[in-house]
């Protein structure tokens, strides 16, 4: 028997293009480390508030090298990530208060569901630019990551129950913590010593940290199947 | 023969501890790679004024993981890098203008010792805490890096002087051309395009743009040095 596997917690909004980079790297690697990656479910909004923190889209400069950078990212990490038309508004303002409290209850109630239902609402908003704020548009994801239209429709109804609401909060104040000023944010729980890892451009260290070895961030066990 | 080397402009500042890591990996493989490294001695407050953005450190959430992740970094690149005592004092206050100029002078009179003077001005303020604003703590650096003292206070004289005065102007505003909102700032030139990497984080995709390999922030032939 080898060691017991580590345990990853990767907190995570759907409205934020570096979550989908981070999610989809440990999504690859989670079965080629010996680690236990935990889905958790987080509200960027609540903790760029908590934080004091402003998107970095809102600086000219920035939202011009997050365009190009996302584009690069996407295309060396095999992700099919494209920016909405309109950023400001899908992002900034709309929001995605409704489709993480409907994440966390799928968390609650299917977690086996997590991964899929979550790459979906990304598939949507990140890259189709679909709508992801509409009931509508949240049964359609998690039909499409293979839950039943009844399923789906009854989770939908308990996003406004204290539980989920509740659960929301409570991962967010987890994450702010952590110190998260940000999404997303891995912390990595190792025999003797934790670690805060902020954002999706620290893999090749979290290998370090692990003693796992890092090969890109599009490994041949998963090269091969794309 | 081969094909061309690709150019690499790599944007710099010795207050800048990312500068600093993006530094040592470009030049660890400029020899490996087919590239052809410009060092480019900018400052860093110049860009900050000129785009609007703000040190990341002045948010509190931001300066914990920032330490934090420049000690991880460090380790695991093999860098010597720590945190200033002062912090806010040594790299926000005091800032490099003296130590940019004196760089910039440096490289217009003598580019062979870029390199090593701008190592040795960040061993000072990143890794031992020593000052690097006065005159006399920027000529122990250049002599540290095997000037004479009698070069090293020539072009100390010239730090005032319109033409590196300017050079250091001109350097900064490519920088803010290029989009810079902060430091490090590395333009690949590619046959047909070039792209601006932001930070020190992107060394595996600027390899995959390259075409060239990724072997990890210490490549082989450098541990070996090590």
């Amino acid at each position: 028997m080898g060691p017991l596997p580590r345990t990853l917690e990767l907190f995570y909004d759907v409205v934020s293009p570096y979550s989908w980079l981070a999610f989809e790297v440990l999504c690859r690697y989670k079965n080629i480390w010996n680690v236990n990656l935990q889905l958790r479910p987080t509200l960027i909004a609540g903790i760029m508030k908590d934080s004091g923190n402003k998107p970095p889209a809102l600086l000219p400069r920035k939202a011009l090298n997050m365009r190009h950078d996302i584009r690069l990212l996407g295309l060396h990490l095999q992700i099919p990530i494209h920016f909405p038309k309109d950023f400001f508004s899908v992002i900034l303002e709309k929001g995605s208060l409704t489709a993480m409290r409907f994440l966390t209850a799928v968390k609650l109630e299917h977690p086996e569901m997590l991964e899929k239902v979550s790459r979906e609402l990304w598939m949507r908003v990140w890259s189709r630019d679909e709508d992801i704020t509409e009931p509508q548009s949240i049964l359609a994801a998690a039909q499409k990551a293979g839950m039943s239209a009844g399923q789906a429709q009854e989770l939908l109804g308990r996003v406004s129950t204290p539980q989920v609401k509740n659960q929301l909060k409570e991962t967010t104040e987890a994450a702010c913590r952590y110190g998260a000023f940000g999404l997303p944010v891995t912390v990595v729980h190792l025999d003797d010593e934790s670690h805060v890892l902020f954002g999706s451009d620290r893999m090749e260290l979290l290998a370090h940290l692990l003693g796992e070895k890092w090969m890109g961030p599009v490994p041949p066990a998963v090269n091969a199947r794309l």
